[in-house]
This record gives C-alpha cells, structure tokens and sequence, in this order.
C-alpha cells in the first residue's frame, strides 16, 4: 500500500481539536472523509500530534495509507476541493515509504504561540491570538524562558490529564521576540507533554505581568508539580508551526 | 463644543464599508450609534476616508463634536463596550482643536494591499488577502511601480464612478516586499482617487504574472483612461494603515 505524508494548514476556530471524537467536527474526521470521498474506501490518518480545540496548525503532518497509488496532485486538488471552505486545506502530499510515520519518525516538532499585548480589544485578530491587555515585561518573560531551555523533567508544566509515562522533554528552543503589539513565543522539542507549551506561556505571561520574577520559573520547574506553575494559556494563540523528520 | 480625534481598526468582513447606507451595517452608522448611547445625543462622525465593503482599517481617522467634554479613557471605555464583538474598536480618542478636520486636515493617507501567493486555498487568513495561486514575478512589479511613483494624472487608476474633479495626485511612497507566501504593497499619497489603489494593485498582478510588462504600466498611466489599466483588485486584501496630520 503506498504511503502519503501530509503537510495541513488549519484555523483552530472551524474545529473541536484534531482527534475524532463522536458529536464534534474534527480535523482528522474532515479529512478522512474527504479521503473517502476520492477512494471510496475507509481510510484512516496519523497526525504527528494532536491538537486540542481552538488551537491553529501552519503545518501539521499527517500520514495515510492508500490501497493504490495517487499522484501528489490528484491528492491535493481532490482533498482541497472536498475541503474547501471547512478551514482545511492540505498544502503539501509527498510520497513516502512504508517507514515513514508521522509520529514515530518526528524528530522535532515546533509551535508558536501568538500574543497581542495591547489595552484595546482585537477586531481582525479575534480567535487568532490571546490578548492580554495590560503591557508585559518581554525582557523578563526572555529570562523566565532561558531557565526552561534544555533538558528537563516537566512535570510542573503539564496538564493533570496527562497520561505520558516518561515526564522528561528537551526544549531545543524557546524564543520571546516582540514586534510592534505581539509578542511571539517560538518553542520546539521532540516531543511535548499534554498542554506543556500551553502552561509555559501561561507561567511566562505571569513573570511579564511582573507577578512571579524570572527565578521562580526555576523553581517552579524543580518542584515537578503542576499546582506550582501558572494557568494554561488559551488555545487561540497557539500555532503547531512545523515537524522535522 | 468640544471635538475629539479618533483612530480606529476595524474587519472590513463585518461591514458593508464606512459610509452610512440605509439597510446596510456601516463602520459610520456602528459608531455613531455606540455614541449615542454615551452621549444620549445624535452626533455625526467624519472620517478620513471613505473604505468599500471588505475593505480593512488598522488606523482610520474621524472626528466628531460632542456637546459636553470627556475624557479619552471615558470616550475608548464606553465606544468598545458598545461596540463588543461588533469587528470595530476605538484604538484612541484623543481632544483636538476646532481646526482639526479628519477630512480636510489630512497630509497624507497610507494603505497597505496584502497578497498571498501561494497554490493552495486559504484558511486562517481567508478575507483577510487576496489569494493569487500563481506565482508572481515581484521583482517586475516593483519596476512597474516605480513608474507610478510621484505626481500624475491617474485617470487610468480610478473608478468609472469617480467624481473627483481633479485627476492628478502625488504618489509619495510605492513599494513591493515578498515575505514568504506574502506580498505587501504600502502605498501613500496626501488623498487618493476613488478604487485608485485597488486598480493599481490589480494592474500590478498583470506584471506579475508577466501578462504585462513593467513598462505598460506607464503606458497605461500616460493614456488617462481606465479602460487601458488591469481589473480592480478585491477588497478583502486592502487595510487603510494609517492617516498623517
């Protein structure tokens, strides 16, 4: 069976997250219908990661088995078509080998996480990024950031769901730039724990607002404890910006 | 009475343009109306220019008299309440002096027209570019509108409607910059014509499609009749950015 990887583009607002789930409109549902309706078989998809509802993908990554072979064009153009205005949109097909899985074989994955700090509310940006309205101290949020760069136990930033059995994660990057009113937070690692970029930025947002100083991130950290970091960031602004393989 | 200066953003999706029409949802009317509600009076607001339906503001300009005076924090306060969730928001108010005129006092207009280039169909960004599949040669399209640049008769680059009895105008900035997927074309002149900058747009994707040349432009430019210059570009990619004084 021929094996396709995926590159999808989608806005968070139009769906309840990317895993199925029974009574909600989901991503992967909406593409695996769409895939159903160009091979007129049952097809499922593996995503590289799921996102919860709200949250926006630039490039999420999928993999799908074919049980005969389709051209990367005839791929896009039907998906595309079968999508089209559901706020889907497949950006790339590639043929891949039967190695190839788009969870398993990731050896990065990147998210951006957007803010627009400013007093007054958002009108074209509404659902795209959180708006905090009170101006945040970027240079402390930077330091706060250094201190969970690397290889960690991060416990202390990830939601009481979650089910990994293995807490330990290596943040290759953890950026805080600000242009203008937003303020982008770009973060990549193997892997992630569930909502752990979410909790993160909720932790930074706390020592911009100059409620927490940039130490306590630290120690935050070294308590392996949840109830120590800050609240989850809203999905609006998060991005699943790209996969390395 | 005193007279207030106010800068607003607004999603040109959630409007059917600035000017008030009966049976449309108007920027104008929307404002006027949050206050009224402030101020229990009818109050008339002038804008620095009069945006189409679909067409974007991150900084238009009116003003507007009101009987007794108060605060700007009072004015923002109580407009972006009234206007919650309605795609509109008073950035800044601002007291001024009787001589400040939105309109009249202008020096110079900015809009900003976005493009995304790319194959694939839109999702976050849908009405907020206009999506132009193939790609475009920006490097001609810069050339071609160095040819627009400085004072002209712009006939060729107005609407059929437009009753301005004065066709020339000075082009004081035109540049073309491609980020990515993205082509940004900022535009400014003390006033401009009626679609002036939508034609220009839409005779600059002919060049970039290599449909025209660089040096039709300037043809077109110097034939004074709209019939010789490319389609209106749409709405949905054009931001009115900022008004000087």
């Amino acid at each position: 069976m021929p094996r396709y990887k995926l590159t999808i583009e989608y806005d968070g607002r139009a769906f309840h997250g990317w895993q199925i789930q029974d009574g909600y409109v989901t991503v992967q549902e909406a593409i695996q219908q769409a895939f159903s309706k160009l091979t007129k078989e049952t097809v499922d998809i593996i995503g590289a990661g799921r996102t919860d509802a709200g949250v926006h993908a630039l490039g999420q990554v999928a993999h799908v088995d074919l049980s005969r072979g389709y051209t990367p064009q005839e791929i896009t153009g039907a998906l595309n078509y079968y999508l089209k205005d559901k706020g889907v949109v497949i950006l790339k097909a590639e043929e891949v080998d039967e190695t190839f899985h788009a969870r398993f074989s990731a050896t990065a994955r990147q998210y951006v996480y957007k803010i627009i700090n400013r007093q007054m509310p958002l009108t074209l940006d509404v659902g795209r990024a959180w708006h905090i309205r009170y101006p945040l101290n970027v240079e402390a949020m930077k330091e706060a950031a250094s201190y969970l760069l690397g290889h960690h136990d991060f416990s202390t930033f990830r939601s009481l769901q979650c089910q990994a059995t293995l807490v330990e994660r290596t943040v290759k990057l953890l950026t805080v730039d600000q242009h203008d009113d937003w303020i982008l937070i770009h973060i990549q690692s193997k892997a992630f724990l569930r909502n752990q970029v979410r909790i993160i930025v909720g932790t930074l947002k706390l020592v911009g607002e100059e409620k927490w100083s940039p130490l306590q991130v630290k120690e935050a950290l070294e308590a392996r404890d949840r109830t120590k970091a800050g609240p989850t960031a809203p999905p609006e602004g998060l991005y699943f910006a790209k996969v390395c393989y």
